[in-house]
């Protein structure tokens, strides 16, 4: 039995019993155990600040570029053996095991590149200097610095690379140590992937630490020059913001949470164009990629009245296509949920939104499996609703649920009925408007704005060279209003903001601007 | 008896008994009473996003940089009779109305010059295109587009004309009604300003609510797309941000709070010279200034241990020849504090240093007071205090006094034990360096960035034509890391942004250019 350990001042550490069993979701059979019971966060919140810290502010930019390509470069060259531990321990296609892996290499080497450009310091300004008084020597300026706190990552069960690369790559190239806590029942690829950097030397002390397991005590001791950033559900969210550090102390919090996202399909998209080809494609592959479970994914499917029926056709006959079954086997295209009650949460879910939409594709109670024991694993067959009145059906815009299930609502061609649909999700992490009425997407875009962190719109010039609706770029912010969380991650040198403090510089201007 | 009345729904309303009393707090006259008992805040909040956002939408920047224009020429035309409140209700000298109130009109006129730079739409764009696949077609854009909820301001009693403007005058430029609600105490002023504004039909429908007293169920209703911006205590503070709408709904949550700001006179400035007589002062006039009721002040004076006693003598001479007693009166340089909570506030507060700091210059318990009947009034005299050990004052960097109390800290004027010591009030709105060594300038200012949100740097270029440390500038950021709430007002175009959703539009380059 794998005992995986968390990395805590510079060690490997094993919490007292009881374990936690890390489990094959597709199988059921134990992989690893962990427990964090007994393990001293003060300490390792304090090693950051006092080591991690000094010891990333004094590579630089420049050298915490460095720093960010070999991290990837380390993992790049253990990836097939990482895809595995993904497909085993995830749930996960190859496919699925890709985009989280590549993710994180790839977010990593983005910031390093980055990174490359912003010199050997660790200021940035902020803006140009700005005459404050009559004087043209009094000026002002905004200089841009690394917090003196830990950054506290607490992150999915569905991303244990990419969600714990992407948010690490932003944090150490701002300059500021990094404390991660991936979920638990996911977290043999993060344990693995921090062993190969452990193992390489190439972290610099303190600069990254590991809690394989349960956060215990972490997030009490949280400060002033602390930041947290969290993604999963929206309950957690609230428990975490309404915590000491949060509340009392001012520590930075941005939360990335689940939404009900949607795809709009414009109005006169003919069938079999490339833009409806696309737009089957999206839902389908949203639908079913990580067997539904990604915070992007497409969960209401805003379709004009004329078009629901042809539209929900396309689906069914793309969806009965879908093999489910164990993500090891090459020919199965979607995997199971991560645990039971993943598992348990989506047949609750599935009833509910039943009440006020009906299903036209699948059951939530049975599967068809590829390559399964009978009767194990935490499969789920995808299931789509469709309801008649959009604003009517207010559980599909208010319950999400984490798996292979969407919602086709229908509306009447206009943008105003399409804004306020989309709206009715309370906040989103990301829409998309696949449309070819140039007129159309001019205008609902500025007015679904303020609803979604970012928007994907998609006509015949790009239906084909888009990147997915669900991809998650780390150039454009990742993160949306109200529902989504109200954060905002990557979006490149916006990024680094959340670990920097903006502090205005205000003097004689010579002296000033000589600082960076 | 004048009988102040909440401005909701476009119509005055006033709240059940029973009435709090408006006192001027130099002679404890009641001056006027209100109430907000029965007061209809839902229907405010739904009024402000119904009606109020679609009117200043559909203005556009230009219309709206417009409207603020005439705000602050309305409230200018009437600035004796607003400075004649002030001084009444605020216990403000004459210096101290005008900074308030010329601070609300130059707020207003900044962002409405800001915003006739913004062109005639609702959007602005942030950042450049990017290309974000092999196709040089598809790119993303970063979209700033106003909220669709409502900003809900609670403001501080020693500020109520600016602290009211300045962050109505970034809601309202961003295109997002208002509900202000400034502290009851010393609300007379607000309400004027308010009524000069509504008597001359500039206010678009529903863009400016006004709540004259208690904020009953007003924040319980806060939801994804509306703003709560608050200036005042961290315990409050604490209450706001742990209210439903930001745990629960992702409302957006911005926190001013008081800090212990410092002013740290650098090695080897000599008495006498320019930047002596510069720090000198800013430390009494920082210390007198509204009593010292500023969340700028100074409250820990750092200087090299061989110059403390210099230090001393100077700040004593000066504070000697401050007259306290009815603002009123010409010759009075400091009022009183705003009420009799915050007398004992103060001399709690006092006390509570007294145990790990020595009163150099000051008697908590007596004033001598001109103008004022015997035995009235909320005045508080100038109290200087001093430790021997900075880092040992435990006291000094954690309880802020909201009067005209600071304390004298020596260093041994070094960057590294400056910047300690500045820490140790685990974040500030301001810190002031007063220096001669360019070197050390040079340094520190980096070093004390991740503590402050702002930092004035005086060598002897600018010693002269500085603006003063506690003037918050609306150019530059206001707020503070940490125990200074964590939050960001104002920075010119910056301070639009917590108005503002930020969304990441990805597509078709030709169409995206265009939508602004």
């Amino acid at each position: 039995m794998t005992r995986i350990e968390s990395y805590l001042n510079d060690t490997w550490q094993s919490g007292r019993e009881p374990m936690i069993a890390l489990v094959n979701p597709a199988t059921e059979e134990t992989l690893a155990e962990t427990s964090t019971q007994g393990l001293d966060f003060t300490a390792a919140l304090a090693f950051a600040r006092d080591v991690g810290g000094p010891s990333l502010r004094a590579l630089g930019f420049e050298g915490r570029s460095t720093l960010l390509e070999e991290m990837s470069r380390l993992l790049y060259e253990q990836r097939e053996r990482l895809i595995e531990i993904s497909i085993a321990n995830g749930g996960n296609t190859r496919g699925d095991a890709k985009f989280d892996i590549d993710g994180a290499t790839g977010a990593l080497t983005y910031y390093s590149r980055l990174g490359s450009q912003l010199g050997t310091g660790n200021a940035l300004w902020d803006g140009e200097s700005e005459q404050l008084a009559r004087s043209p020597r009094f000026h002002g300026r905004h200089l841009m610095v690394p917090l003196r706190g830990a950054a506290v990552h607490v992150g999915a069960f569905n991303f244990p690379a990419w969600g714990t690369f992407e948010k690490a790559a932003v944090a150490l190239l701002a300059g500021v140590p990094v404390v991660s806590k991936p979920a638990t029942s996911s977290c043999l690829l993060t344990w693995e992937m921090t062993r190969i950097l452990v193992e390489s030397g190439v972290l610099p002390a303190g600069s990254f630490q590991l809690v394989a397991g349960s956060a215990g005590d972490l997030l009490a001791g949280l400060g002033g020059q602390d930041t947290l950033a969290f993604t999963g559900s929206a309950d957690t969210a609230a428990r975490l913001r309404a915590g000491a550090g949060p509340v009392r102390e001012s520590t930075r919090i941005n939360i990335e949470a689940d939404s009900l996202n949607a795809a709009l399909l414009g109005p006169s998209v003919e069938t079999g164009t490339t833009v409806w080809d696309a737009f089957i494609r999206a839902v389908v592959s949203e639908m079913t990629q990580k067997a539904g479970q990604k915070c992007t994914a497409i969960r209401r499917i805003i379709v004009p009245t004329s078009q629901i029926d042809n539209v929900q056709e396309a689906l069914c006959a793309e969806l009965a296509e879908v093999k489910v079954g164990n993500p090891a086997l090459e020919e199965v295209r979607m995997g199971p949920l991560a645990t039971a009650d993943q598992l348990e949460d989506y047949r609750a879910g599935v009833a509910s939104l039943a009440e006020q939409a009906r299903i036209v594709f699948g059951d939530p109670t049975r599967v068809d499996t590829l390559g399964v024991p009978a009767g194990k694993g935490y499969f789920a067959a995808p299931v789509l609703l469709r309801a008649e009145n959009a604003l009517a059906a207010h559980e599909v815009h208010r319950r999400e649920v984490f798996g292979p299930v969407a919602t086709l609502l229908p509306y009447d061609g206009s943008v105003a009925e399409a804004v306020e649909i989309v709206a009715r999700g309370g906040g989103s992490l990301v829409s998309s408007v696949f449309a070819t009425d140039r007129d159309f997407l001019s205008s609902v875009l500025p007015e679904l704005a303020p609803y979604n962190g970012r928007i994907l719109a998609i006509d015949p010039k790009v239906a084909e060279v888009a990147t997915p609706h669900g991809t998650v770029l780390p150039s454009v912010v990742h993160g949306g209003p109200g529902r989504a969380g109200g954060g905002e991650e990557l979006g490149g040198r916006r990024g680094l903001s959340f670990y920097m403090q903006r502090s205005g510089l205000t003097g004689n201007r010579a002296l000033i601007d000589k600082i960076v």
